[in-house]
C-alpha cells in the first residue's frame, strides 16, 4: 500500500479532520514570502525534470486534484506549480457546471475521459468532488441530474463517498499517483480578495454573483468539506489541506508536496536492453566515422 | 436493491456457479426453431416501443455486455436482438485488442467513455471483462500494460474484480442497468461453426488463428469465465448464461431477458404540467382554427 509523504497538512484517515481547526495561515516559523518564491522556483524545476522521467518510465500518471472555494487561489497556484513543466506532458481540465452531455451519463463519466495517460501530469481543477459539495449545498442541480428512483435519497452522499472511494483506489491501483489539494481560505481574507476584484476594473470579469452564495453559505460548505475530506483521505489518494491566505506559502507547500511524492517512486531512465545497447555502439562509430573530417566523406563513394 | 428477472440462466451470486453444469443446449421442452423465431420477433417490437419510453423517461439508460468466446454467436445476437429499435437510441461498441492510447490509461478507461447515456440502449461486445479473460490466458498481454509496480501480481485478478464490481455499483446507482450475458457454446458446436468458415469462402474472412489458440485453451478459458461469473454476478449487475448451440433459442432467451428487465421499470411517457397542459389546449384551438377550411385563412389577414 502506497503511503502519503509526511506534511502537517496531510488529513488523516481516520474520521478526526475538522475543519474549523485547520489552519488558513502558515505557521509562525514559515519561510517569508521572498525564501517562498525562490523554494517554489526550485521545486518547479525539479517537477519538470521528474515529469520527463515520468514520461520514460511510461507506467505512472500524476493526477493532482485541486478543490477550494472561489478566490482562494487554485487558477494560480496551478499556473505557478505548473508553469516550467513541458506542456506535452502534463494537461490542465477545469470542470465547471456539467454540460447537458455530461448530465446524461454518471457523475464521473465527464472527469474519467479526462484522467490523464501513463507519463503525464492531469491537473482537475474542481472536480467530482463538486458532486459532494456544490452540488450538496444547491440542492437543486441535484434534480436536474435525472437521477433514477433507484437512487436512495437518505444515503446519497454516503453512496457517492463510496463510488469515489472506490473509483480512486481502481486507479491508484493501476498507476494513478493521485494527491489532492483543499486550498483553505478564511473567510476573511477570501472577503478581501473578492473585494480587490470589485475595486479594480482590470479584475472585475472575475466577478461572479456566485461568490456571494457560498459566503452566505459558508457553514454549509465547511460542513461538506469537512466530511468529504474525512470520507475520501485515504492512503493511496491523500487529501492536503493547505493554509491558502498567503499566497507564496500556499504554493511552495503544494509543489513540495507533489515533488516529494514524485520523487519517492524513484524514477530513472530506463536502461537499454543488451542488443539495443550493441546496436547503439555500432550506430555511434558509423556516424562517428561518417562526421569525421579527418576521413573521405562515406556518402560520395 | 435492483433483483434480476428470474430465469434457469441467472448466475447466482454466492459462489456456486459452476461452468461444467451450465446448458449449452436447450431444455428439452424448449420451443421449436421456427417458434423461437416468432417469439424473437415479438420482444424486438416490445423492446424498440420501450426504448422510446426509456428515452421519452430520460433516466436511466440499459447496458448490455456480451461475452463468449469465438464463433458463439455475439455479432449475429446483437443484430437480430437490436435490429428493429431505433439507430439513435442504440448504440453498439466493439472492443478488440486495446490501442496503444488505450493501454495508457486504466483499463476501465476506454469502455468509460462508451457508455450510454440516459435514455439510450448500449452494447458492448467484449468489454473490460477481457481483463480478466484474455488477459489472463494471454500473460503477455498483462506486460505490454506497463503495469507499475504496485500492482501486486498475486492479487491482481481478485483486484480486477473488485474494480469491476465496484463500477458496476457505481453505475447501476446511477441509472445504468444491467445485464451481461455469457454466450455458452459447447467445445464441439464451437469446431462444427469455425470448420464451417473454412469450408465455405464467402465465411473465410471471419477465421482468425486466435480461433485456435482458445481452443487449444479451451480448460483456461473456462476457468477464467467460471471464477469472473461467480466474482462478479449481482443482483444489480446479474450475468445470464446462455445456451448457444442452438441460435434462435439463445437470441429469443437473450431478447426476453432485455424485455422483462426493461418492463420493470414500468416507463411511461411523461405527463405534462399544470400549466404546459394549458398551452397545449391553447395551441390546439389556435392550429385548429387556422386549418380549418370553413375559417378564412388567418396568414391572410
Amino acid at each position: 500500500m502506497r503511503r502519503p509523504v509526511d506534511s502537517p497538512y496531510l488529513v488523516p484517515s481516520d474520521g478526526f479532520f475538522r475543519v474549523a481547526e485547520a489552519a488558513t495561515l502558515p505557521p509562525p516559523d514559515a519561510p517569508g514570502r521572498k525564501t517562498c518564491r525562490r523554494a517554489l522556483k526550485a521545486r518547479v524545476n525539479t517537477l519538470s525534470d521528474l515529469q520527463r522521467r515520468l514520461h520514460a518510465d511510461g507506467r505512472y500518471a500524476v493526477l493532482l486534484i485541486f478543490q477550494a472555494l472561489d478566490a482562494a487561489g487554485k487558477d494560480s497556484t496551478i499556473r505557478k506549480v505548473l508553469s516550467g513543466v513541458n506542456p506535452a506532458g502534463c494537461q490542465v481540465f477545469s470542470f465547471g457546471m456539467p454540460s447537458s452531455e455530461a448530465l446524461r451519463h454518471d457523475y464521473l463519466w465527464r472527469t474519467s475521459s479526462r484522467l490523464p495517460e501513463r507519463g503525464r501530469i492531469g491537473v482537475f481543477n474542481r472536480s467530482y468532488y463538486e458532486e459532494v459539495l456544490a452540488v450538496r449545498v444547491h440542492p437543486e442541480r441535484l434534480a436536474s441530474q435525472r437521477l433514477p428512483p433507484v437512487v436512495d435519497p437518505e444515503r446519497i452522499w454516503e453512496h457517492r463517498f463510496e463510488s469515489i472511494r472506490d473509483h480512486e483506489r481502481h486507479l491508484t491501483r493501476n498507476g494513478v499517483i493521485l494527491l489532492k489539494f483543499w486550498l483553505n481560505v478564511s473567510r476573511e481574507e477570501q472577503g478581501r480578495r473578492i473585494l480587490r476584484r470589485l475595486q479594480d476594473p482590470s479584475r472585475n470579469w472575475k466577478f461572479s454573483p456566485q461568490d456571494l452564495f457560498c459566503r452566505e453559505h459558508w457553514g454549509e460548505y465547511m460542513l461538506a468539506y469537512e466530511e468529504l475530506l474525512n470520507a475520501t483521505s485515504r492512503p493511496w489518494a491523500p487529501w492536503y489541506a493547505i493554509p491558502a491566505d498567503d499566497k507564496p506559502y500556499m504554493r511552495m507547500a503544494v509543489a513540495d508536496i507533489v515533488v516529494r511524492t514524485v520523487e519517492r517512486l524513484n524514477l530513472h531512465y530506463p536502461q537499454l536492453a543488451e542488443d539495443a545497447r550493441a546496436q547503439l555502439e555500432e550506430t555511434r562509430l558509423l556516424l562517428e566515422r561518417e562526421l569525421d573530417p579527418e576521413q573521405p566523406a562515406a556518402g560520395l563513394h
